[in-house]
C-alpha cells in the first residue's frame, strides 16, 4: 500500500466531516496543527465546542520514527521502525436526545506488518429504538458491500470492546470494531473508506432528528451524569487513551474524547418506569438488526 | 494487635470526623450500611452533598474472607485468608477557596503478615501559601510525636504516589503516604489513630477561613476544570480505586472520591500571571515546611 495515498485520504476524510458537521451545526472548527516531536510528521486537531455540538474533536494524525521500548511491547508486531495514520473522532452533543458518537479509522506500519483498523461506536442517552435499528442497518450495509467484512464478527467485538466492566454496563448500543485486518490491504482500505466518508450519513439522521428537541432540567441531569460513565470508560479501559497517556503522547488530542462536563452522585438510581432507566435495557450487547 | 479493637477504633474516628465535619458545616451524612457479599463483615458508608461540601463521603469497612486468585496476587504477602479494615474519606467542597481533602487509614492482615497503611493529601483549587505551611506543619508536629514516623519520607512518598504522570503535575500540594507499616504494630497504631483524629484540626482551619469566601464565575470554572484532573488521577492511576474496579469490589463506596461535577476543555491555559496560573507553581513536590 502507498502509504502517502493512505494518509491523503484520511485527511481528506476528515476535510469532509469537518464541513459536514460545520454545515450541520453552522459551528465553525478550531485547528491547531502539531508536530512531532519524537520522530516525522504531525497531525491536525481540529476541535468544535459550544453549540449544539457541545464539545468535539476530529482529528487527523501521520507520524512515523522509531518506537520506544514502552510502545514496542505493547503493539503487536516486531521491530522498531513504525508509520501509523489515522482519523479519529467523537462528538458530545448539546441535546440529552442526540447520542454521543465516537469514530476511528487507523492504518499502521510496523517494520513489515501493515493493517488498518477502527470502528464506529454510539452513546444515546434516550434510546430511540427505530434510530439504532437504522444506524446499525446503515453500518452493515457498508459492510455488506465488502467481502469478507463481516457485519456481525465486528459489532460483536465492539460490544466486547466498549464493556465498562465494574458497571457491567455497554458504554452504549454498540456498532463495530475491528483491528488487524492484513490481508488484502487494498481491499480493506475501501472498506475503511466507506466507513470514512460514510460518517455523515450515518450521524446527521441522529442529529437532525433530535437536536431541536424541548430539554427540561431530568434529561441534562442525565446526560451528565451518564457522562460520567464515558470518562469511565475512556480513563480506565480505552486501550488507545491509556497508550497515548503511557506513551507520552499529546495529552490534549488524547484526552479531547472526554466529555465538556459531567458528573458523579452517589449511588444514583433512576425512577423505576421513567425514560431514564429505559436506558439501562439497552447497556448490553443486542442484535439490533434482527431486533425490528 | 487485636483487631476488633482496631476496628472500633476505626469506626469511633468515622464517627468522630462525621460529627466534626456536621457541626461546621451544618450539614449532615446519608449512611449506608452494607454486607460484604464474598466473606464476613461489611461497612458504612457515609456521604454528605449538596451544601459546602458539595459531595464528599466518611467511609469505615471491615472485611475478612478468602482472597480471588485476582486479588492474591495484587496484594503484598502469601495465603488467601484476610482481614482488612479502614476508614477512607474523600471531602470536595463547593468553595473553590477550599481545598480538596482524602484522609485513608487501614489495618490489614494476611496470613501472619499485619500492617498499617495511610495517608493524607490535599489538593487546593488557589494556594494561599501560609496555609499549606500550617497544614503541612500539622502533618508533621504528629510525625514527631512518634518514633520512626518520619515526616519527610512519608512526604516523598506521597509526591511520588499522588503524581499525574500524563500531565507532569502533582494532584495537589500533597501531605503523606505510608504503607506496610509492620514493625512495632502497638506503636504504629498510636501513630495511626493520632492521624485519625488529628483530621479535624488540619481540615478545619482550611475550611473555615475559606468557605465563605467571595466566589466569581472563573473561580467556579476553574475549580471545575481541575476536577478534570482529580477525575483523571483516580481512574488512570490510584491504586487502590483500580484495585476495587479490578476485585468487584462496591462500586458505589469506591468511587465516591469522585468530585460531582468536572469539566474538560481542550488545551485549556490559565493567563499569565492570573491567580489560576498560580496555582501550577505548586503542583510539585516542595519542601513546604522549610519553605517559609
Amino acid at each position: 500500500m502507498n502509504k502517502e495515498l493512505i494518509s491523503n485520504t484520511f485527511k481528506d476524510i476528515q476535510d469532509s466531516i469537518c464541513e459536514s458537521i460545520s454545515s450541520m451545526t453552522s459551528q465553525e472548527f478550531v485547528e491547531d496543527l502539531w508536530n512531532y516531536d519524537k520522530g516525522i510528521g504531525g497531525g491536525r486537531t481540529r476541535i468544535i465546542s459550544n453549540g449544539e455540538i457541545e464539545k468535539g474533536g476530529v482529528n487527523f494524525s501521520s507520524l512515523s520514527g522509531a518506537m520506544s521500548d514502552k510502545i514496542s511491547s505493547k503493539m503487536a508486531g516486531e521491530g522498531r521502525e513504525f508509520y501509523a495514520t489515522g482519523v479519529s473522532l467523537v462528538l458530545h452533543p448539546k441535546n440529552p436526545f442526540v447520542p454521543s458518537i465516537h469514530m476511528n479509522i487507523r492504518y499502521i506500519e510496523r517494520n513489515k506488518k501493515k493493517w488498518f483498523g477502527g470502528g464506529i461506536d454510539l452513546t444515546p442517552y434516550y434510546v430511540n429504538k427505530n434510530e439504532i435499528i437504522h444506524y446499525h442497518q446503515q453500518i452493515k450495509n457498508i459492510c455488506d458491500k465488502h467481502e469478507n467484512m463481516n457485519y456481525f464478527d465486528f459489532k460483536n467485538k465492539c460490544d466486547e470492546y466498549f464493556f465498562i466492566k465494574h458497571r457491567k454496563e455497554t458504554r452504549g448500543v454498540g456498532g463495530i470494531f475491528f483491528d488487524y485486518l492484513d490481508i488484502n490491504l487494498s481491499k480493506v482500505f475501501k472498506f475503511v473508506k466507506d466507513i470514512g466518508y460514510g460518517f455523515t450519513d450515518i450521524f446527521s439522521p441522529l442529529y437532525l432528528n433530535n437536536y431541536k428537541k424541548e430539554i427540561k432540567q431530568n434529561h441534562r441531569d442525565f446526560q451528565l451524569y451518564r457522562r460520567g460513565r464515558y470518562v469511565e470508560f475512556n480513563l480506565v479501559y480505552d486501550r488507545g487513551t491509556l497508550f497515548g497517556l503511557e506513551t507520552d503522547g499529546r495529552i490534549e488530542s488524547i484526552l479531547m474524547s472526554l466529555p465538556p462536563s459531567c458528573n458523579w452522585i452517589y449511588d444514583w438510581k433512576p425512577e423505576k418506569g421513567s425514560d431514564e432507566q429505559d436506558l439501562y435495557n439497552y447497556l448490553k450487547p443486542i442484535n439490533w438488526i434482527d431486533s425490528e
